[in-house]
């Protein structure tokens, strides 16, 4: 049995896997990211954590492929990034620190991406090569899958579907100082935006408050059959429907996976983007079916660990 | 010194090509395409005119490393066509077909795909490894190369950058069924129904002639400073450019390559693409580089060749 590790590093957590080559996970826990002095410890600090868990595993250095990991950055195909706000991070070269500090073979990928590919691995895409993910959450995230390899791009920032334009009517600037883009729909302070711009003209009743509306409260109406939480739904739907059709076109998936926090609302939230999807996509790619993320927060250390097992 | 075959399989003619493994071509030549009978000799004839050619060469079938091929039409990852209306093929397996006739390896790609591959081996995109590639023609068509792989998607119709919507307010109708798409106004026809409605209602002077307008009298009278000529090239730029900064969040490549009849024009038509393109862009895209295609009629034969010099 060979065995290999699934880094996810965050800005407050780092979450580790410990799995066996066939995907069995052996072991998950996480440590503290600390990003004091230019994060200069957390690679040390990983590569510590590992070599104890090796031990309490009783695992040979020799049955190890290697250390996946997922940061959030851009990575270049040399596995360096020019910085990450998150952790503190200048340009660092990524893959080479951490296998001289480890002696093991290391791949690195941006943070989304690599959660994309644990989706394709072992979560709403399994068993697939050909995958959107789309994560909505405080922004909006993805990752594509071409023929089982992330699209990571010249610079490391491929699949920034929340930054495809889909509104050149927009008035307000997102955070990377466009305009239109599609994180300002379709994210949780997206729908949050459509939800305060709707109730503030609002004269029908509603159980939405706009002072503290949040994308929870939308689909909890949904739920209840709120009229007005419904159109903001269908609003969000649009966006993000029409968005993905135009990214089908390009990528011909077969699987489109939603993941993010503003997927916990669960399958209501697929009906409103896939009646959008369906007015707008291309004839070829009418047979791309819609799932959940399944892996929750573990899907960055499943996908760490495919990329390195991957090979 | 090893060889191999790139096809081009169009309607009218096959190109064919014989390289060194290098990307050397030692010969070009075409043969007329029989489409009569649900074109079942096509496949023959090229393995024919094949051996012709090697014989006439003196190349050993041992030195023969494959043949690869570009067809009109989605090709799955088997190397299958469900159809092919310039061809006249139903479903055919064309891999498989065609390595039983000639013995060698085969490998099969869509025609446009195949060509935006020949484009980064030898072209407009020469030394990278993410590019983009468009071919504005009587359509709009492209492909995408992400590190170094054609992303040809689940039914192999990846890469349909005509078909990514870029007005959702249109209410002519496209080739496909939808409104808005790209190729509605960045193709060669797509141009001249730009002018024509513009022409309509213009009351300026302009050389352009309603009736007879085309895309390159278009170009020509932009290079005269035709205002008519230069405010619809705009508009051709902006849904273009506009499009490929969308494409560019999800792709992240080196190089954006135009091609087709349209880009004959020259440097010109990159100028009013790229001034649209840099008002959009994501931030992390804008070093991307836009270049014409080199290769002309000869991207689809290099890019077969590389199909199987890649495997």
């Amino acid at each position: 049995m060979k065995y290999c590790l699934g880094v996810d590093v965050g800005g407050t957590t780092v979450k580790l896997g410990l799995f066996e080559d066939n995907g069995t996970v052996l072991d998950k826990w996480e440590i503290v990211t600390n990003t004091k002095n230019e994060g200069k410890a957390i690679l040390p600090d990983i590569s510590a954590t590992i070599f104890s868990k090796l031990v309490e595993h009783k695992i040979k250095k020799e049955d190890v492929i290697g250390i996946g990991m997922g940061v959030p950055a851009p990575v270049t195909a040399e596995g360096t990034v020019n910085g990450s706000a998150n952790l503190g991070w200048k340009y660092k070269e990524v893959k080479r620190e951490m296998e001289e500090l480890s002696g093991f073979k290391v791949n690195v990928g941006n943070d989304a991406n690599v959660a994309a590919l644990g989706e394709m691995w072992k979560g709403g895409g399994a068993g697939e090569k050909n995958m959107v993910m789309v994560t909505l959450g405080t922004g909006v995230g993805g990752g594509l899958i071409s023929n089982g390899h992330i699209v990571a791009g010249n610079n490391g920032a491929g699949g920034e579907i929340g930054h495809i334009c889909v509104n050149y009517e927009e008035t307000d600037i997102c955070g990377c100082g466009n305009k239109g883009c599609l994180e300002q729909y379709a994210s949780a302070t997206g729908i949050v935006r459509l939800a305060k711009k709707k109730l503030e003209k609002e004269v029908r009743s509603t159980k939405l408050i706009k002072d503290t509306v949040t994308a929870k409260d939308v689909f909890d109406c949904v739920k209840e059959g709120d009229v007005v939480a419904i159109e903001i739904a269908e609003e969000f739907g649009a966006y993000l429907g029409y968005a993905l059709a135009n990214i089908c076109a390009l990528m011909d998936p077969t699987v489109i996976v939603i993941g993010g926090g503003v997927s916990k609302a669960g399958e209501i939230i697929l009906t409103f983007i896939k009646n959008a999807f369906e007015e707008r996509v291309f004839f070829a790619n009418s047979n791309v079916r819609f799932a959940l993320a399944a892996l929750g927060n573990d899907a960055g250390i499943y996908g760490a660990a495919k990329l390195i097992l991957e090979d």
